[in-house]
């Protein structure tokens, strides 16, 4: 019996279309009514991260089974936060299959009851934001996980993407069921057991949105592999974040960033009571939620990009990608040494002019000057 | 329209399972009758490699889809050829997942009317043995196939394993209906298009048996990268080998690794006519083995691992591996180096003892020899 037993996914809908959804259920064990032996929960609000049995247990929310394309969220803004894909201009977003990956490399997901405050200033990176959303975990067990399972999972390490200008926190966890998971206690484990994984990991996040005409990501925190600590840390931090959210404590600078985030939940303790709804309550909200995805006009839903784009492979030459990113460095370096030199050359060449000019022009001018401010200060002792 | 339309795959029984087959058939476009405007054929004998139409076109068998790891096989031993997946000791066969590789990375298959012969002498590794399958290839297209799918391919060159006491060519061809078939010539154009594929794909086959105890594979040829003509005169050598056999024409001390090939097949120009079944019989023997394969005792049937086995992904420590190996080497080299010396230090000691006793032992002995021949010559001549 796991901790995250309780928890079940309700798949609606159509995967690979805009109408998918996974909607969360928590088994209550004691119901006597068996027809209310189940309750809609929100995945953001209702799934506790830490377990008051287990304190070194974390629970995750998985959006993206190992090997699968489909770029899966927890919507913020749907009540109960169902799992849906997302999209960009109409169209569902995948990942690319970049050679030789495919799909993603772990089970994606993201831990409940945890915010990246988009204006969340961290000591090291003062002008990067947070991405707004939960944060993210990989998990590195062996099991392929479906959407919408909820899992226990060990704490291992973290990697700072460094995304243009927010931060983008991937928190390294194996599932407590796994067979390696008692042998695997931090980053130096992984590489022991997993040979070539934080590798590959670095390399499909580097290259991840090249491939869509973006710079290669960088990567925070100058060690790049983070250990354990720095991950809990995060955690710590997050579910700080989430907590103003549900208790309706944001910022108001910070609230037009979540005007449009559901909060509503039917389990959460910390939430503040405006936003908690009984069962009745919720499955009205989640059905009618339903009503509106099918039954959309066809052309507000996004439709899937074609076939041949989600099946392909792209092969980048990602020694090139890289020459070309330092030459462009490089040119950009050289262009502010120019701009550099270019001042100094002016700064110079007026040194050199009041110089060769001193007596004919500068000195003349400073005491006539000097003379003019005693003028000017007599004066006004003169008004006063 | 392209050449390999007319032919439709027929799948049976359920995939991952024992039960599971591909069966072939043909369309006839100017049939009359509706009810046989299709005809059982069998994908090892009755869809002809070349076509007459575009020489440059090869036409292959797809087993198993890009990032698939059921190994599927062409059945040599089944009436009209199936498809179905490998299995040993009673276990159905999957490709480890060798991380960071999800299942193949091609879509693999099979050129029709090939064989590659046991006893087969290839001048250059005359020690080595063909595998007495059908020819391999590996399409290197964007989208991905279907079991069972007949593609018209273009060749772009080859590998060849060297599998312990075997030779396994891989024949590297493109989909003619892909964006960059036009584009891609030979091994220089694949490099140059799918920078890294060249490199994953002996990656792939140097490690993918070490997961199950075996040596890394090697490559044969020196060059290991074969360009477009060594692959196209392989694929020549192996159909006219497939020729003898639908010939009837096996020379008879091959026949026994020939012994349980099925030949039967109904469209097939070459045959000999004992192996030639009109459509009913084609359909009576196809509905014969179905029945057979869904009726057997469980007991008889191969079962698949757990999902866990299926779903895992092995991480190797690929220097290791290599790092062992020469190590391995290295040692058997000394071993046979301390037993060339062995032999030469007895040799050098018997020939120092013979030195030293030349006069006292070898030259009575000698002479004794030869006087004990003259005198057995004589009296033979006596005798005679």
């Amino acid at each position: 019996m796991n901790l995250s037993d309780e928890y079940e996914p309700e798949t609606y809908g159509t995967l690979g279309t805009d109408t998918f959804r996974v909607f969360f259920k928590r088994k209550l064990p004691n119901a006597s009514d068996p027809d209310s032996a189940q309750i809609y929960i929100s995945p953001f609000h209702d799934i506790p991260i830490y377990s008051e049995l287990a304190p070194n247990i974390h629970r995750m929310i998985v959006r993206m089974p190992r090997w699968s394309s489909e770029r899966m969220e927890i919507c913020k803004t749907e009540p109960f936060n169902p799992i849906r894909q997302d999209s960009s201009r109409q169209l569902l977003r995948y990942y690319d299959n970049i050679f030789p990956y495919h799909g993603v490399l772990w089970n994606c997901g993201s831990f409940p009851q945890t915010w990246e405050m988009l204006s969340y200033m961290h000591p090291d990176f003062k002008d990067l934001k947070g991405d707004n959303g939960l944060l993210d975990v990989l998990e590195i067990g062996s099991r392929i996980h479906k959407t919408g399972t909820v899992l226990d999972v060990k704490i291992l390490g973290a990697i700072v993407l460094i995304d243009q200008d927010h931060l983008d926190w991937k928190i390294f966890a194996i599932d407590i069921n796994d067979p390696l998971a008692s042998k695997i206690d931090n980053i130096v484990g992984i590489e022991e057991h997993m040979p070539g994984l934080l590798d590959s990991t670095l390399d499909f996040f580097r290259f991840y949105k090249t491939s869509m005409g973006h710079l290669p990501i960088t990567f925070g925190y100058g060690k790049i592999f983070l250990d354990k600590q720095i991950a809990l840390d995060t955690i710590v931090g997050s579910h700080a974040a989430w907590k103003k959210l549900i208790k309706n404590e944001v910022p108001i600078k910070q609230s037009k960033d979540t005007a449009d985030f559901k909060l509503f939940n039917t389990q959460c303790l910390e939430s503040n009571r405006e936003y908690l709804r009984n069962s009745k309550e919720a499955e009205a909200l989640i059905e009618n939620l339903k009503m509106l995805v099918t039954n959309r006009p066809i052309e507000s839903m996004a439709q899937p990009p074609s076939i041949q784009q989600i099946e392909r492979v792209i092969y980048l030459n990602k020694r090139l990608i890289l020459n070309n990113l330092s030459k462009a460095e490089e040119q950009e370096k050289l262009k502010k040494e120019i701009e550099i030199k270019k001042e100094q050359t002016y700064f110079d060449n007026l040194g050199k002019f009041l110089q060769d000019n001193f007596y004919t022009l500068v000195l003349p001018a400073s005491l006539l000057s000097v003379a003019l401010y005693f003028s000017t200060k007599k004066s006004i002792f003169v008004k006063v």
